[in-house]
């Protein structure tokens, strides 16, 4: 009997779980919504179950904070997260009591970034960066085929960007009002418009501050990792005008300074959709009972 | 006979030759300065010459911007920079002609991110950033050990700051006006105040300034790479108030969003001071032959 590897996708609102072949095929796939910790393991374990003797291992990609450092005592738990109910909640141990098999712990958009590096926008090339631009801004970064973090993971979506010269918005960022996030995902251009992105005609005059701030962004992962590709997902990238005008905007803003891949080939949308995470996670999975 | 290791830390005012024994200390130093290639290269042949027959590797850490694709027809070279006679030098290829023997080549502030990661203010640790603050800013990283790089070296320095509310200055930068090295480094400085930064004194309103764009380079470096330790070095750091400036800043900067370790671990100056990248080459040599 094929063993297969497990997929838990744990966001803020919903969570993914889904089981794979070796191939990374998916086999089957179940979304739920994110309520209490108590009831939405019930539903993890309860689509797990019929799979356990099969089952090698589980990858999680998680929303945040996170530890991730596994000399930490608290480490496979979710820590800060303004999400109450989940503060300081033992994920893994908890999955670890139903199901005694290897799991990769890591957050949602690295694992979104290794699904994309395993099967998507990042194949054949050893250098990933993956931001997700959506209720708020995520980052993750592969290096060497790794993904990076030292004490922690990356929080690259509150990064420093510099306020566009059109733009009098103050940025809702709770912790830093105008970072990267405060300014550029969905819930400051919701506030900052009076509507949501996809009801902005592609005409109007705030796209190019968007695709400014995304530039900047672009442009400061270009200097800190010169990676082979960088890939923007989430809901505020479903603008299939806003590439190009990103594209633009970073030519603009590095002024021929760094060397970079044509921009068509550099500056991408994830191949893999909203499955990047999914298949991330059975990728990582997989990584774990190597 | 004990081999040798070689180190050429190639600064674009100086060249730093030195060979150094297995443990990684020094034996023999010199130092000129750097003039036409043609001079310069001769300078560093005949240093070595003695050498010859104990050299088992060299080092090289570099002024930029470089060349380090091995694919690149082009790897080795020194390729765009402003100091014109030095452009597309073959650095690598004219020392392996002199010295048949295999050869590390990065950039200066790689090979002194190395250098403290080896036997400095990183030992212990395996994700590192260092950066130079001086007549410009650049830096390097290291994750699990590894430097970092994709399709090139990092180039930090040209990173995105938010232009300080009391600072009235445009920046230096040929390229980017007022990122991080058009408005930090020592010419900043220089043209802004009117002086050096040696000059001023410590309690000139200035320094919090400079406090705040270094913090906001700490700030990103934290969101970006979570490491260990980030270490500023570079004549600019080398006024002993600034240090503390700076974790003031940072703390403000960060607001609580992220944990690091303690500031006055996680935030320091280098132990090897402007030996730095003369240990890191003889470290990459070193490990050019393992």
């Amino acid at each position: 009997m094929e063993k297969i590897v497990g997929s838990i996708e744990a966001g803020g609102t919903k969570f993914v779980c889904a089981v794979g072949n070796q191939a990374l095929e998916i086999i089957e796939r179940v979304s739920f919504p994110t309520t209490t910790p108590e009831e939405t393991m019930l539903s993890v374990i309860d689509f797990f179950a019929p799979y356990k003797n099969r089952l090698a291992s589980i990858g999680v990609g998680s929303f945040g904070p996170i530890d991730i450092n596994e000399d930490s005592e608290t480490y496979g738990f979710i820590t800060t997260t303004p999400k109450l109910a989940w503060q300081y909640f033992d994920f893994v141990g908890t999955l670890k009591k139903a199901f005694d098999v290897p799991i990769a712990w890591t957050t949602d958009v690295n694992a979104a970034c290794y699904g994309e590096y395993s099967s998507g926008s990042g194949i054949g090339v050893e250098n990933v960066v993956y931001y997700t631009i959506g209720t708020g801004v995520g980052g993750g970064a592969i290096q060497n085929g790794r993904l990076i973090g030292g004490f922690s993971h990356p929080e690259m979506g509150h990064m420093v960007v510099k306020p566009h010269p059109k733009d009098t918005f103050k940025g809702v960022c709770p912790f830093h009002g105008n970072c990267l996030e405060g300014l550029a995902a969905g819930p400051a251009i919701e506030q900052r418009m009076g509507m949501e992105g996809k009801q902005l005609p592609e005409t109007d005059a705030f796209w190019a501050i968007e695709a400014d701030y995304i530039a900047q962004c672009a442009y400061n992962t270009t200097l800190m990792f010169s990676p082979d590709v960088i890939i923007f997902g989430g809901g505020v990238m479903k603008q299939p005008h806003l590439l190009e005008k990103i594209h633009q905007a970073f030519e603009k803003l590095t002024n021929g300074y760094v060397t970079h891949p044509p921009l068509t080939e550099y500056i991408v949308t994830p191949k893999l959709g909203d499955n990047a995470a999914t298949i991330g996670c059975l990728a990582l999975a997989k990584e774990a009972i190597l």
